[in-house]
């Protein structure tokens, strides 16, 4: 039994496996650790109620995923350290009580508090107008709405697998449909996958163009990190090439741009577009650090795949949200038809798909905080890092 | 026992029986069929959790309808021939997961696949405004969204009956209210009615004023068809005294309102409004027969329940929905303000109620189609067709 | 054991108890009733699919509170009158089938049944354009929907207690957060509390501001109540210093404020804005009567935290609701920012919190009537009442 799969979640069977455990009890070894489980369980109790979650424990790094929200990644824990952030919205939130046009459009902030979760597949960036065929076929403008649907729409599909090749494999996939007649029929097939007794885990998606039709797509993953990560002197390393600030109130910290302050009552989020160096074969990382530079996570991904990458710095007060947001995607968060404009919102053929990659390691040591810091070094090397002191037309719209 | 019924919900009492099912094993025999059975069941996984689905099965032909959506009927089979049609949209969506005001008010079309919903009850047709008075007596704008509310919104009470008169008959019946205060009060009573070893069905609805002031009411059958009764050269059938053309779009295809064409990338929606003749007591039928016409389902209905039958071709794709509607309605399915203005809107006293009955029958045969033809063409007889081939201001707004 | 609690529902802790029910033959004693009980049901069907139902029964009066709609209290008995009324929505709304955005902001009544619910917490009032920051720190437009969101969000936790002491005590608490990153962070924390055996139970709210930063909050509560207290020739009473139409509607019947009409089909709304007397500690109370004066609903409250009352005639035929609300609260319920102008839109600091105690009591003999309208009569004594015939400045936005 090299490998051995689970179908936890199939509404084409109408089959729902609850509740679901499988560990080494259940008679398979894995070389890389002896305590390693995944889980599923249902959430009860206020907006929670009927929140699906899938834990994945590779004996070392645990995280949860909400099959119920689009695959997101709530929390999770590795060498005792927490993942995720404290959001003001405590717990995972069904999207049934999701209203993502509320308050202008934000409605989505009504859920969000999980450590990694994806913003698309339509559109994703802030709430604005963009224009799009009518069922009669006539243009017809729409209000888009904050970072789309995709994290409010529960996956229809859920498999777990174990594999015992080399020091074992845990994965976890899930397969949520975003479409409508006369609208977008965008899948996002979705592996968690980690090896056991690892400080890693990565994220395989794959986005696929449904439709009988060429269809745009946008894809961000939004990796928000909390304590004990980002505390005051924390610091983003990046290989940068280039960096501006999103608006004049980044503008005003251009200089402290990889630095984080402490949380701060009324804060007002700062945000950073960055052009990243990378690898010949396109690889990069970018990595959080504490002040005292012992703790850390990075971000490895491929710039072929996800060419843009944001910063978003929301150091408010604890009670709001002490957060950043590390979010390498396909393009930046500005408004869909801005982004359209700038050639950055990719095309996908009738029954086409797009594929990403994107590796999160958990660095709870001093040295291997140090070895990050090196190969960002190395990939940064042959490239200055441009700083942009005002925000810049191809990033950012400066007319409004 | 000539009729038992069960009650399956009733939310007055708070009660739910599931899952449910009734067959011959549990006692009774009907004359029409040995194989009949009713079922209840539960969908899980995704958008579709929660949602109720009761199939009747009478020996013969099956159909599963959804309490969970406003008595719809999702898809059924007769003969081995598949009904109802493959929309972007998989499986049934709980109206939880719906917002019908997404995308400029077509979020509707997130929850449509059935292979017959019902559009209104308070309106039907697109996305538009209308003036409606609020709570303080006011006038005031409000956006309706396309088709109305009552495809999403679950039944309080669903009851099944079996009656062993005749060849034997099997029904379930549920009531769906759409009600506010300060606003539409409006109850659906459906019945679907098949009788054992039969190719048809019958939809018995009454629609109530629960209200204690007249109230306007819309109600349009959405009967969506796909293969094997659409496909290339499949032709529409209809007793037609006039059809006029909804826009240019339609109008580019007149002479072909009654052909289908092949699935087709792009295809934009082509829509024919119709002005049936019937029977002197007000019954008419239209069929949709396949290309060599040995496949077939017809609709019929009374002109006087249901004056207004619309066509709508949308032949795109097959990934897109590959799909045509046959639609007996009491009103054109425009915006409410230009029925309204066209007298089509009609009106409910106080407590007052409209029934409308609608049978749907399939064909296997090439036998079984011919007669169908025949039929209709004895009521086409004394009504030679008028064929528009521009939009007609009485069945189109023509300024916008 | 002089007290005793359950935790019925901890999301926290993913813990949900159901069903449960606790009553003397658990074991405990209470002096003053030994029918005493506190349940907890699931309600089935429909919209009401998924409604959590806490009752608490003295012994003499039962309430039936909703978690999952923010607490409200659905409907109650006592000394066999019914309290609540009748509205067009039969039954309890799970949130997750409203869309407070509806119908121009309206949604909200497609919920609204409760015998109390309350309006908040950011905002309640009619449907109209709020400006607030925005993610960015901009400030943006934003539609308000009607009464707000509280009575829309399910509580995270869910605690029964029973306490010996005196004649003994039952309570149900519940802790309801309206938060989202960037916007409300708003948590109310609400008691329902009643003696064995007696004619009252008591409300007592705490809304706390989870932020780091001062928040403004708005609280009304919205008692209803119908027959047998409404009917016609049915009075409210009460110790009045100012009362004033809130517009030309009620301007017409200001010379009957406090008395009640037949249903009336067509009835536009008639809603008065009062400025009450209150002991120098604050306290106050309202009673409505019915016609001859033998039963009778009274509230009592403190003008220190809930200065404002309204009273809502809604006297519409019986199909459309029947009913009156008693509405003490903070602020009037017009538009956020005609309220913010007048100063009554109570800002808390972060982590500060406001408490509101607000009692029901039925009078079901003419003796407890008159006691009740002896005890106005002393509060009013010094306080001749004012009669505005017109809407004030002060009170209503008079320029539209």
């Amino acid at each position: 039994m090299p490998s051995q799969s689970w179908v936890l979640t199939d509404a084409a069977q109408n089959l729902h496996l609850e509740p679901f455990a499988i560990s080494e009890k259940d008679g398979t070894r894995l070389e890389g650790a002896t305590n390693w489980a995944i889980r599923r369980t249902t959430l009860r109790g206020g907006v929670s109620t009927g929140v699906d979650v899938v834990e994945i424990d590779n004996g070392r790094l645990k995280v949860s995923i909400l099959p119920t929200r689009g695959m997101g990644l709530w929390r999770g824990e590795c060498d005792g350290l927490p993942l995720g952030w404290q959001s003001p919205v405590a717990r995972p939130v069904n999207p049934a009580f999701v209203n993502v046009m509320d308050r202008g459009g934000l409605g989505w902030l009504a859920g969000f508090n999980e450590w990694l979760c994806r913003c698309g597949l339509d559109s994703n960036g802030p709430p604005g107008e963009d224009v799009v065929p009518n069922n009669e076929g006539h243009p017809t403008r729409t209000e888009l709405t904050l970072h789309g649907r995709i994290a409010n729409i529960p996956a229809h599909y859920v498999e777990a697998a174990v594999s015992t090749e080399g020091r074992g494999t845990l994965s976890v996939t899930g397969i949520v449909d975003e479409c409508m007649l006369f609208g977008p029929g965008l899948r996002l097939k979705s592996t968690v996958r980690t090896d056991a007794g690892s400080n890693r885990l990565t994220i395989i998606d794959e986005v696929i163009n449904l439709r009988g039709v060429a269809s745009e797509f946008e894809l961000l993953y939004h990796a928000n990190m909390g304590r004990p990560f980002l505390e005051p002197e924390a610091q983003i390393v990046a290989p940068v090439m280039e960096v501006a600030p999103r608006d004049g109130r980044a503008a005003e910290s251009i200089g402290q741009y990889n630095v984080y302050g402490p949380p701060t009552a009324g804060y007002v989020e700062q945000v950073f577009w960055m052009n990243l160096a990378a690898a010949p074969d396109g690889r990069t990382l970018v990595l959080l650090r504490n002040a005292h530079g012992d703790k850390g996570v990075s971000l490895r991904f491929n710039k072929r795949e996800l060419p843009c990458f944001t910063v978003w710095k929301n150091t408010q007060a604890e009670a709001d949200g002490y957060v950043t947001g590390l979010e390498p995607a396909t393009n930046y968060p500005n408004s869909k038809t801005f982004e359209r404009k700038q050639g950055r919102v990719p095309v996908l053929p009738p029954g086409g798909s797009y594929k990403t990659s994107l590796e999160l390691s958990v660095h709870a040591t001093a040295r291997d905080v140090t070895a990050a810091e090196q190969e960002i070094a190395a990939i940064q090397k042959l490239h200055p890092p441009q700083v942009h002191t005002q925000p810049q037309a191809r990033y950012s719209r400066l007319d409004g």
